[in-house]
């Protein structure tokens, strides 16, 4: 007998003809012999009905009664899916986060997890009950409400599952497991039976939105197996696990891409100590998230200093370098919207030389100009014009051998 | 300073418009001194929107689970007006059932109220603080969510005050109080100042719905002053509190009826000891309230049994009486569904005889047949056959000289 965590997000339970048929896989795992703990969003819609009507009341809701606000819609859904599955014939209960208590920090909005308790679920589980959870939720210890932050169901599902030390944490969405890239650029992109945390980790930050990155942390963290797979039909997905051997026999396992960046250059910078700290202190005083970085070599004692910050901040930032441009004395600021993010991730990287280039020389081979590079022990980037986002992909996608040659995969 | 409880229904926190009215109206209690609690229903639709959906799901959904979905309705409606509250430059804080806590017994779905912790709300209101608190809900004390039961808003609001010992308790509504009668039937009913709890209570069965039942008990237990007040105006409203002299002086204080009801009559019964439990024991292990009941004196050891049931358990009362006519072998069983109840109250009776008489008078005047009798100390009910129900109120509220007589009240 196994204990099964499966999280279904919102789509999967968006009608209560879908938490029908969730009811029926839960319960087919079950009959399977299983121990099941299902981790549910809210309806697909609810939560923006919810912010919406948070957003009509006041331009900055207040965080507190913002998760007041919001944990309401899994809590719809947990008490849907459990009636569900006792109108069906079998035992079922529903958690509420405060109810477990699944305790977290007091960041309402974005809470992180602290500890699980897990004496109740156990009880029930022992008892032959289906244990419904809502995800997303959480208490702060004082009786408060807390939540996780968007796709923070993913989250609760790895924690519930570290806490019960699950066989398996089983994460169910609209797609059916990992691709090596994305498929609407690359139709030859092929579905990864495995993959490390640490790529995951890449995969998620650089533009998959599979999973929520911190649910990859969690995972990895406490060594939870997760099976990232589709709730609409029943093929295997991917497993996020354990870095193994066979994953070092690949060179690069996927290729990612995020257009959601902007660049800013602040050029001809006096080039002496403390001149990074003028520049960035401000920016993160101001939540300003920085990605990557490049300073060049100086010349004449002035440097070129060039990041890239969300799109979402990017007039902020730009402000905010303006300001600091004329107080330092620069030479003036560029920037550019149209910009991507192409990278290429694996394990394999850490023991083969030679990737980095390949990259560099396929793109290229197509044209296409670098214009900043970052990298890590897994991963490289490349910062390109964002109107060779789609070719880049696919280039890269052949280069490194993951375009799909058989055509029996469904 | 005073510490005022105040209490929205549904229509009145109906749309994020109305909500911001009741905010304004709950921070002009709070800028002139007083210390304020408000409870809150869903946003009207709300909870008839979550019963459909459980409704969908299951013909009968397990009741704990009913009350963690039917329970977010008001939590919905108590984050939005913190929030609006808020973002007015007060403080505002939430409380769900269980964060109060407010300990019910374990009856899902019409639990009842055991006690109330006053320490966290007190709190805050001496930080100067707004408390919002989601009306309906309680918990069981074993952390799971229960259920006042339709109106049970009402309750939560009077306990409230009661357990704060607050100065009154203000019930808004979208009526402007408590009439002689139903307005509608009567032009000239009038509004009235005062009602004592037993009246109110006899209303409010007799089929004044403008509180529940039992939130009236509640009051009259602990001695809370409710105001029952329109949320679309600032007309004083109607107090309910405790009887005083002033209310012995009218002979009846109001006009009441119900058309809820069908009568159900057992003709020709052997009478012998144990026939009533033969009769009203099934009913009662079905569950049907049986309301009035009439036993006619008997003739030659026979006697007829006539009584009163909801129409909604109607056809489940005529089944079971069908089988015990067989049983006992009585004469057989007459139903009628078209009758209605006609009462009068007035705690004045009391001290004055003669109001039975004038009621049966006043009815026999215009021609309406009396079918069955019931009183109390403090009211005097006539079923009616149903199409009198109209005319029978209208000259009751004159006999007994309720008509308003001047014009200029709104």
């Amino acid at each position: 007998m196994a204990l099964v965590v499966q999280k279904y997000g919102g789509t999967s339970v968006g009608s209560v003809e879908r938490i029908r048929n969730v009811a029926q896989r839960v319960a087919r795992t079950f009959d399977e012999g299983n121990q099941v703990v299902v981790i549910v969003s809210a309806m697909a819609g609810e939560t923006n009905r919810l912010v919406a009507l948070a957003e009509e009341i006041s331009e900055f809701p207040n965080e507190r009664e913002y998760d007041v606000l919001v944990s309401t819609g899994e809590q719809v859904t947990i008490a849907l899916l459990s009636m569900c599955l006792q109108s069906m014939g079998y035992k079922a209960k529903s958690y509420l986060g405060s109810q477990i208590p699944m305790l977290t920090d007091k960041v309402h909005a974005k809470a992180r997890i602290k500890s699980i308790e897990d004496k109740y679920i156990r009880k029930d589980l022992e008892e032959g009950t289906i244990v419904v959870v809502a995800g997303f939720q959480g208490t702060d210890g004082e009786g408060n409400i807390t939540t996780l932050g968007r796709g923070g169901s993913d989250t609760s599902a790895v924690a519930v599952a570290a806490g019960l030390k699950a066989d398996v944490c089983e994460i169910y969405t609209d797609v059916d497991g990992v691709y090596t890239t994305d498929p609407r650029i690359v139709p030859k992109a092929s579905k990864m039976q495995k993959i490390s945390y640490d790529e995951m980790l890449e995969m998620a930050s650089l533009g998959s939105k599979i999973l929520q990155i911190r649910s990859v942390e969690f995972a990895k963290k406490y060594g939870v197996v997760v099976h990232v797979r589709s709730s609409f039909n029943d093929n295997p997905g991917t497993l996020v696990t354990k870095e193994d051997t066979d994953m070092e026999t690949v060179l690069v396992s996927g290729v990612a891409y995020n257009k959601d960046e902007a660049k800013i250059s602040l050029l001809r910078v006096p080039d002496h100590p403390g001149i990074a700290s003028q520049l960035f202190g401000p920016l993160s005083e101001a939540n300003i998230t920085v990605d990557m970085i490049i300073q060049n070599v100086s010349h004449d004692g002035f440097t070129d200093m060039t990041f890239t910050v969300p799109k979402t901040d990017y007039k902020k930032a730009l402000g905010i370098v303006e300001e600091v441009s004329k107080a330092i004395g620069a030479g003036g600021v560029k920037s550019d919207e149209n910009i991507a993010k192409v990278s290429i991730i694996g394990v394999g990287m850490r023991s083969h030389s030679g990737v980095a280039s390949t990259m560099f020389e396929t793109l290229s081979r197509e044209g296409i100009n670098i214009e900043m590079i970052s990298t890590s022990e897994i991963k490289v980037s490349c910062i390109i014009a964002a109107k060779y986002t789609e070719l880049a992909v696919r280039v890269l996608h052949e280069a490194f051998g993951l375009d799909r040659q058989d055509n029996d995969e469904s």
